[in-house]
């Protein structure tokens, strides 16, 4: 009954969590973190803010429940070194940079991206994630095979960050119309000198 | 006389200006050009807001006036270029990075990028950046001695831009403490390698 008080709004339903979800990241994605109010979130999703507020708490909340799942690249990077090992594994990566980057999670992913370089505060996201997710996965899978992989693992993220702000943010071309296979050739062999050189002077310098 | 009226604002004396825009480079630079607001750079400044509009207009008139001169890529590039050519750029151009970065104009550097990376809107600024002013220099320098610059441009662009979010906003170590010898040893190589692969077939590819 109270339903009909509150027409052209969503009350507690079931979908109403996934819709502000996916509202909040299609907002963070084309505007960034900053730019976006929890109103307009609301708006978007047709609910009431105090909805928000109610299922995530406060924006940096919402956030990180915005971000949160899908996004793992762990098993992504398992899967590319896990196959293969060291041999080849900048063109294999390559690949499977882009399945993920132009595929269903795009937005999310950038929106992340966006919002954890544009925010000190958030910048932890990004440096958990490669700290935490990805350089274990490293270790775990080819670490037998590859010396100082935190090391090695620096490098190659300055050069998939740069590919990301270069291809998707900036879309300088043709970067940012390159296909796998030409990205394999060209970008590939730099991510497969990154795991082979002598690093080794690098570490525990002073 | 009239000055005793506004006792700790100070109004259009000849620093006004400088001290506005050093206010608003320091802001953007920490905190990003979203959060921070007109309001908050002129209290900074310790002026009044009113003079901020007056000098400068808008925000993003702000931005590119606090942005605008000692930026200039296009002199470091040609420095690098024009003394040795093609062979060993790469290291050289590690080092005028170190040399640009970690200098003086860190703040203003780093507010211009997380400004162009977070807002849609703003990233015309790398990319006008790269486009007009880069990519030129690097033609009227070496474009006798390699083909296909705007190509090889982005590649080194999106290494460029990778090691910029690695070292100075995420702080990704070792990457974050390398000094310029290092990064040359390193990252030099990769540089060189764009400037000398194949790209012919990259380029008006449909």
């Amino acid at each position: 009954m109270a339903r009909t008080k509150r027409a052209g709004r969503r009350s507690g339903n079931p979908d109403t969590r996934a819709e502000i979800l996916a509202a909040a990241r299609r907002l963070f994605a084309d505007e960034g973190f900053e730019s976006v109010s929890m109103r307009r979130i609301a708006s978007e999703a047709a609910v009431d803010p105090s909805l928000i507020h109610h299922y995530f708490g406060s924006k940096d909340d919402l956030f990180l429940a915005a971000i949160e799942i899908p996004l793992d690249p762990a098993p992504e990077v398992e899967a590319v070194l896990s196959q293969g090992g060291v041999e080849g594994a900048g063109g294999r990566l390559m690949h499977a940079f882009v399945a993920i980057w132009d595929g269903p999670h795009h937005e999310k992913l950038l929106a992340v991206v966006r919002t954890s370089l544009s925010k000190p505060a958030m910048s932890f996201v990004l440096r958990q994630l490669f700290e935490h997710r990805i350089v274990k996965t490293v270790e775990s899978t080819i670490g037998d095979q590859v010396d100082n992989v935190p090391v090695r693992a620096s490098f190659i993220a300055s050069q998939i960050f740069g590919l990301v702000v270069a291809r998707y943010i900036l879309k300088l071309e043709p970067v940012a119309s390159l296909n796998a296979a030409e990205l394999a050739e060209t970008v590939g062999p730099t991510i497969d000198r990154y795991l082979t050189m002598p690093v080794e002077h690098l570490v525990d310098r002073d």
